[in-house]
């Protein structure tokens, strides 16, 4: 913090300060920062933090230029047609916000949270240095990590045929997480393990991986639609308990394809097993691994009571590409996870 | 062609039209066309071709707004400050030049081919439609496949530590290109395939893969050594006889990323193998898979003479940085690839 302030006061570039970015960032933050921007004339926007604060940015720097509510932009009401240059300074990797399209808000009036996505949104620059990840907590440094791969798995299972390619670079991107995953949360230190799962967590959501094919984001909006309700989940740890959930409740929609992840990515060798033995043990791998890094699997892990499954799964509605889920297949999914 | 110019002239936009252009392109032609921008005021290039068209186009950019001898950039006496945009409809997967920052032209006074980098190089678009590519002769293919490998394999021998990203991301473009080669090789109009290649030739030489990681380029230019005086060379065709030559000379330098590079990429299990041998398995399947498609790996199979070995060395001169050779080094190489 004192290095940016310093070398914005050394450069002479006048700025205004808004802090208080919570998880899941909420929208009357944005609205605040909003009326900021357009008190005070600003005409540049710099992050210094995570997904949230990249996010809380992006929004500001939509809703700035626009003369609405920015929750249009959510709701789908309005196209952004333009906004503030934003920069990144990244202080964890994780949300791959620094260079992605997507921007994700919850609105407490409703607890409702949405993404909005556009080209404009991608950040002008980000500077991204890995010693600035080292004092992490562990659990947010695992969150992070469990978010990166999830970029990764929403692109991976696609309808899209013949992407031999690109499978190939998300196997390759989630292989480096999970091996250098083991580096830095043993060793919080270690610069290059830190510097490939940071990189590999802007590849993961730049765009890169998902050339040519369809993804599928129904866990991501599961997960949204319960950190809704729960708003002090980590976004890391509510993926790590519905990602496995949806992969058991969908698989046998193409089974080849949860076979090459068993055996590309997790290394199931597969002699003497059915494919679909080889899928459970590609998914109790996930599992394996999420645990490792201590990040829960299932909703008593997280803290996390039953009783509300039918509202999250109301807020969810359907979803999905991959296979399209109904809200009663979201509470199954749901029910999966307890 | 017929399409292209229709459209062009469907569009009301006047254009001026610059054949003949040879692999290996010349400096002549390239002359030649810098005099066709200035002296029609041309504001945009549409190169429409390979790799040779693309850079006669970008020496051709650079060439028309510079006051003085374009050949300046290639022997480092001028810096590329800026442009005329280039646009890019590609007919072969092979140089990458679609987005590269890269520009090789041959100087025929001396029969020299050289390199020129610039930011300013990279085409504005390019337009990859693998159908274009199905009516190449089986060679052409071929010498494409084999330099999109060469692409990723100068980036992949480095001696910058601790690259594990990129590196599984190299070897995830090498294996996508090495199945989907075999496919196109017998159903050239077997449209994903060519589709995968297509991507990863431009994925291939974009910037990506050697992100934060330095290069070797012997091997690229110990093969424009060569190409200045054979000058009806194909590229591909000469990097498929040095590569195995070079790897066979300097693997000792580095065995243990030899060794990953033959399990990773070649799928040699190595059990009751030395590292040596896994090395020398992973060059042999490297060669056999050149013969597959058929390339050359010899000299001789190249029909190119030994007699010119001290004079393509000198003309090289001391190069690499993976391992820094020295001209009596290249000769040496030459001489392994005989």
């Amino acid at each position: 913090y004192d290095t940016v302030i310093n070398s914005l006061n050394d450069a002479g570039i006048e700025f205004v300060e808004l802090g208080g970015v919570k998880p899941n960032p909420r929208l009357s933050l944005v609205n605040e920062g909003i009326k900021i921007c357009r008190k005070n004339n600003i005409d540049f926007i710099l992050a210094i933090g995570g997904g949230s604060v990249i996010d809380s940015a992006k929004a500001i720097a939509a809703g700035a230029l626009y003369n609405g509510d920015v929750w249009d932009f959510f709701i789908k009401k309005a196209e952004i047609k333009t906004v503030l240059p934003i920069g990144v300074i990244l202080t964890i990797a994780a949300a791959g916000s620094e260079s992605s399209t997507s921007c994700v808000i919850t609105n407490e009036q409703g607890n409702i949270k949405k993404g909005s996505g556009s080209q404009h949104y991608i950040p002008q620059f980000a500077i991204m240095n890995p010693e600035l990840t080292y004092t992490l907590p562990p659990y947010q440094t695992a969150a992070g990590i469990i978010d990166i791969i999830a970029h990764v798995m929403e692109r991976y299972f696609t309808n899209t045929k013949y992407v031999d390619f690109t499978d190939r670079l998300c196997e390759a991107t989630m292989k480096s997480i999970i091996v250098n995953a083991r580096i830095v949360m043993d060793t919080p230190n270690d610069y290059n393990a830190r510097a490939q799962i940071m990189w590999a967590g802007t590849i993961a959501h730049n765009g890169l991986l998902n050339t040519g094919r369809q993804g599928d984001w129904a866990s991501h909006h599961i997960q949204h639609a319960m950190a809704g309700i729960y708003d002090d989940m980590v976004h890391g740890a509510g993926l790590a308990v519905i990602f496995p959930a949806w992969m058991k409740y969908v698989f046998k929609h193409d089974i080849a394809r949860f076979v090459q992840f068993a055996k590309r990515v997790w290394d199931v060798k597969g002699c003497d097993m059915s494919d679909e033995e080889i899928v459970f043990e590609g998914i109790k791998r996930y599992e394996q691994f999420a645990k490792s890094i201590g990040m829960p699997t299932t909703f008593k892990e997280l803290n996390i009571p039953s009783d509300r499954i039918e509202e999250m799964a109301e807020k969810c509605g359907p979803d999905g590409n991959f296979v399209k889920l109904s809200v009663d297949d979201i509470i199954k999914i749901y029910k999966l996870a307890l």
